[in-house]
């Protein structure tokens, strides 16, 4: 085993006594080096949320037992909602992508330059338009022409590649169709989203112009998971950029390009390292 | 006259040629210094803006006959609209409040210390609330208790008293009632409220409550003259803060205060300097 | 007892195995329910930070014997550093001014609006400029004219007053003297500054000048604890804004106390809330 | 001639009266159409700058004698240093990189996307490492292993390089070895270089474990035109973000490898639209 391996632990359910002990104890009496924990209580909703990451060195249960306890554990004795990763591992992910490339060259960057350390298993689009650049960068592309009449048989097509890819995670790098509901409940949080404004105002299409015509100050980029309520999923990532009556609706999108893909990979950072957490159409990230 | 004594004309018209050459050749040639230009053509619109300031020192056209000049070169030939304004000049401002004292203490101490150089006529309420606070900083107040059946008599003694005073204009330092279209009519960019949200998004009532529920990442203020379509007219300033899952909603309503009492601080600065323009619900500020 | 009343211990040691789940073990051991945890572990100093907050309604051990507790605990066993404080009680303040009045006046109306639930026992002051405010908001003045040759003595008269006053927090709301090494040591991470540049740039006097020679795109505040090095001390917040050509000096003092006051009492609450831990000249802060 | 061309004309001098009206009289006496202008003066230093684009449709003087008409005009009745454009057209580019590729790959993909019309002419590398994703883009890649011995004697064959490329721009998209002071006074104003702290604070080597060590809350990037004096040269554009205990070092690179490519992006956008005038160690940016 890798000496530096580790397990990630991400939990939330309702709000009561004991849960922190409970789960820590285990760890530690299990003989587990706690190296992070964050824990936050949405008392709103009176609602507890948990990370917590341990060396698998010592660790005195196998790791393939691990899953098996925290089943026990905590679904019986908290009625708790989980996950448990174990690092590091390399995420295998499929991008989504139509007729603009700045969040496309962003991640294949981050992946070139190995900041991201993942394996994109593929390139889908709905335009030829970039199979140049995939090739480029060595990642095989597939053309999907997604309209109205054959959408039900080439998402058929597309999830079955990214069953065949065994695709954990999505990313719709200014991908301008629309998935439907039953494509997204094959990855439920796992498929992440840009809209190109600071949602909830301008939701939909063209929210540059929308922008420019409300005569706004600032505008944002929004990262979020694609749930079936279109641009309603809960919310990564945002982040804003002034602007003032100088700037046209062109520099509106040439400067929103940049957020888009520093917000976009923002989020998918956060979500590659087990750090989100999302319920109740909310997201809570430990950062 | 004052030695330091400047004009300042703002302008806006159908975009055309000539325009600038024909002001500026107009100032000098009557020997006005200028000292600051700025112009701005929005080119979606086709229209152009333009602030401009003169030292009057050695201006042949004696003060009190610059406005007519205006008046015909500008409006007759270019069809403008525009304002002419001297300065420097202290402007009459009245204070509308409701319940919460930080964009009214953050306006007294800015005069106080001298920073903003007007005349803060009266503080308007509908609640007895700041008439301590009011009195503290020697500003006569007014106590309103507008509600439904009233409004239209006690609006009538409001604009009196503003007439009185000569109010130039009316600050809505979270002043939570709606004023008629009739008393809006008689301040045309003359009002400028504070939404506690970034508009257009959380529009109306409680936007900490629904940025919350929608789990956004920032919040914001926006500061805007006062229209007849309530948190629809012309936004002047606008800012944000990052937030995230660990902020209650009463931390954001806290944060919040720091933002809204900013903007709007800094919206009514660029007005009574005379930067801003407005326009088809927008507005350039020169700054 | 206060129903509502919580006990807060922030800890700092060696990180080491187990820390975590002794405190936590202890404090629910004894009937504590733990409302807030949070934790860091410095990697690059080795050092683990802790906050956590419990009720103390059912707590079995009497609040006047907590401290000996954790005094045995955890200093004998982790040679931690730690404070430990009871919620909700007002802290005694005294403010340090010297000619400009934004921080002061932000301070008061926070006081005042109630957002700060603290006792202001008196205003310092190296001139009498103040006095009048000072008065309006009903907190005693006190004129000590500190020069090279009275220092000492004025500041022996300074401190008996604030140990009269049994001050804990001295903010120092731009005081333009700098404290003696004999005084700052009577209240180590107790003094709050605000410098009004974005430190470790543009220290020492006049940072506006200089960042304006230097030709800078943002200026920044910073509100530190002091020490006996100048400028140097452990900072806890800072924040700065975009300035352009067009902002002169002029410009960017109006802009910088903006952010002078928002940083300078965000700082503050961090400090009020028993947030901030300072190690190694750095800070913790648990928002 | 292109329909949609147009000239620009970027300027300082001295301040002065009747400048302004001097240029745009010339301007449109001879059926120029401006569609551009901006102007500042910064009366700490009483000069004058102004940026003015106006279209050559129907412009009477011949495009190659404007230059000459400009010479006599403005710098022999205003001694103003100027410089003149024509757009569009596009700008020949030389790329310097090291051993980081996230500032050369988001440029490459800017030009990939079309986003900057430009001719990247080559890339020049001290290192091997970045060959492979050179060819990928289809640029020219020249190894330069330069050392202190060879300094003199590669930078005159980067020069040669250069030249015979027509380079009007060179950016040092983390180039980590200093270039000569013979090798920059060839290219006044037309190096730019990104630092990765917010200068003034932390120049050279190192500046995240600095500020790292320093515990500063934010962290920076510069990006400026390259002078003898190593890290001193006029800003252009700078950007700030965010950074909490949370951020070890790592992640303080990671976070800053973002805000360093828009800064750069950013800096080199303005100077190749000609929006640039530096002066006194200092820039003008119109935006």
């Amino acid at each position: 085993m890798d000496k530096n391996q580790t397990a990630v632990l991400l939990m939330h359910c309702e709000d009561q006594r004991g849960i922190l002990a409970e789960v820590t104890d285990f760890i530690m009496g299990n003989q587990g080096n706690i190296i992070n924990l964050d824990q936050h209580v949405d008392s709103d909703d009176n609602r507890f949320y948990m990370r917590i990451e341990w060396e698998l060195e010592h660790f005195i249960i196998p790791q393939n037992k691990i899953a098996e306890y925290f089943e026990t554990m905590i679904v019986s004795k908290f009625n708790a909602i989980h996950e448990l990763h174990f690092l590091p591992k390399k995420i295998n992910i499929a991008l989504f992508v139509s007729q603009y490339s700045h969040c496309l060259l962003d991640i294949l960057s981050r992946h070139e330059s190995k900041e991201w350390k993942v394996n994109i298993k593929c390139i889908i689009s709905n335009h030829e338009k970039f199979r140049g650049i995939s090739e480029k960068f060595g990642i095989p592309f597939h053309y999907f022409p997604v309209k109205k009449a054959n959408k039900t048989e080439l998402e058929a097509k597309e999830l079955a590649l990214l069953k065949e890819h065994k695709v954990e995670l999505i990313i719709l790098a200014r991908y301008m169709q629309i998935l439907s509901d039953d494509f997204c409940s094959n990855y439920p949080n796992q498929i992440i989203n840009i809209h190109h404004s600071s949602l909830p105002a301008f939701p939909g299409a063209r929210p540059y112009e929308s922008a420019h015509r409300r005569g706004v100050k600032f505008m944002g980029a929004t990262a979020h998971y694609v749930t079936t309520d279109l641009d309603e999923g809960p919310i990564i990532a945002q982040d804003v950029i002034h602007i003032s009556h100088r700037d046209s609706i062109y520099d509106m999108k040439r400067k929103g390009r940049n957020i888009e893909k520093i917000v976009l990979a923002n989020a998918c950072w956060a979500h590659l390292n087990h750090q989100v957490l999302s319920y109740n159409n909310k997201t809570v990230v430990f950062d």
